[in-house]
């Protein structure tokens, strides 16, 4: 079975593998982004390629934060993360002589390809939730990508009518109230003594500050919303929850599958299961490497 | 070009009618239902099959209120309006010695797939807005079940967490807030005289009455809500509101598209169109005959 080079550009470092689907991982490498640049992040591709130069591999799969247009196939607005890295396409980080196919999608479309292929299922909705709340959606084993590339938004669907301002211009995103940062800054606006701490920190002290349960409670309770409703829009029959947050216990898979459970119809909850992410911070890599298997 | 009858099955009356895509319909009619009970209905589809039986048309193509379970192809779960009309095939209400292909599918989805045909899209998400509101995906032509044939549903996303409870089971499903039969029962609740009047006598009221005003206004705010999240979602480029109180004019098509720009990047605006159904109530009868047509 063929080897594909899997990329997963997150916002402060690069992961990168070389494997199939069937066998794993044979490698796998972490480049640190020193410096928010265009030019930085080159090296970096440059750097992980010299890394990987004695394998043999026959394409790379490459996964993005930012949406991608896909008529274009350029990054499409504001990149919160990588603010310079728009209005071009991810594939044009390569050298020009770069000798292989590079495919790219989202880093969320990517972490939910790679999950959905461990379980069988015909509609997967993959969720990470990090600083931001990404989503990916895969239908019989392909992304989903709706009419012009931006499907699977999870993150910014109104939790809060003209609720709090959001990163994308908008109000009341879901990402304000239940990603890491949405905490944080409601911590912060609260002049909690914990919005600056650490993310095991905000964890451990929402089991005893009242404030800080309270302001994750409602993250949580927001986000199975969320679920609820993406269950009556898609009708999906796996949902996986992935991204830092979730590895740390942020929030508890086994509270959300019960109140999602209890709030959507028996026909939407016959054939569903809600699990936490197999593969951790390599499911991205995995997904780019899935990405290359079924092009 | 092929003739195809399509059906469409309401809770009060069948309207039928012969044709297809390119040329309309040769002919339409409708059949009241006597009496909520299986053999009432199978009486109706042996009427309108006599009616009929002068053209020469190669399938029938029905659309039937609740939710298709795509795997058994039987009506699933509590069918509110015609709640005898569960656990059976739709094509089962046919004589057994039919001869042509009986194909179906949900109602609101047939009313999608009929609207999408007329105006170029790669993702159409239908509303109707009647007694209750129901929701049809098509992508690239083709009507999307999700997992198991429940997707769609934006009737019973949440509108309101732990809201007014609703036929379904569940409770704060958009259309106790934003159906017709929503908002009946709001104003029933608050006692106001106008209550059990007519749609038209709502509607007039709502330019006058304080109370019928502020319910009908919160019906359309929420409805936008979940608009704006189904263009998170799927990201459509075609959105589609129809069915009876739509034609009526309960909600401005002007204000839900204007409020829906206002809340979604710009992304999902790119190149999104919000319009009025075109076909009215026959788009159910030609979303059966395109069914047949594209099966």
């Amino acid at each position: 079975m063929k080897q594909y080079l899997g990329i997963d550009m997150g916002a402060s470092s690069f992961k990168y593998g070389i494997g199939n689907s069937r066998d794993g991982l044979l490698h796998f490498g972490t480049v640190r982004i020193h410096e928010k640049s265009l030019e930085a992040v080159r090296q970096n591709i440059l750097a992980l390629l010299e890394d990987v130069k004695d394998f043999h591999f026959e394409g790379v799969g490459l996964g993005t934060p930012g949406t991608i247009d896909r008529k274009t196939g350029k990054i499409f607005g504001v990149n919160p993360n990588l603010k310079f890295f728009t209005d071009m396409s991810p594939a044009e980080l390569f050298p020009k002589d770069f000798p292989l196919p590079v495919l790219y999608d989202n880093d969320a479309n990517l972490m939910a390809l790679a999950e959905s292929s461990y379980e069988p299922c015909r509609l997967c909705f993959g969720v990470t939730v990090g600083s931001g709340i990404g989503g990916g959606i895969i239908v019989d084993g392909k992304i989903f990508h709706g009419a012009g590339g931006f499907a699977a938004e999870i993150g910014h669907t109104i939790a809060v009518l003209d609720g709090i301002a959001c990163n994308c211009g908008m109000q009341g995103c879901l990402e304000t109230y239940a990603s890491v940062d949405g905490i944080r800054r409601r911590l912060q606006k609260a002049q909690s003594p914990f919005a600056d701490m650490d993310l095991p920190t905000i964890i451990a002290q929402s089991k005893s500050d009242a404030f800080v349960k309270k302001t994750v409670a409602e993250g949580e309770t927001h986000l199975i919303q969320a679920l609820a409703n993406i269950c009556n829009i898609l009708n999906p029959d796996l949902i996986v929850l992935g991204g830092g947050a979730m590895d740390l216990g942020l929030y508890d898979i086994d509270k959300i599958r019960e109140e999602v459970f209890l709030r959507i119809s028996l026909a939407h909850r016959k054939e569903l299961k809600i699990e936490l992410a197999r593969f951790g911070n390599r499911a991205g890599v995995m997904g780019g490497i899935i990405l290359c298997e079924r092009s």
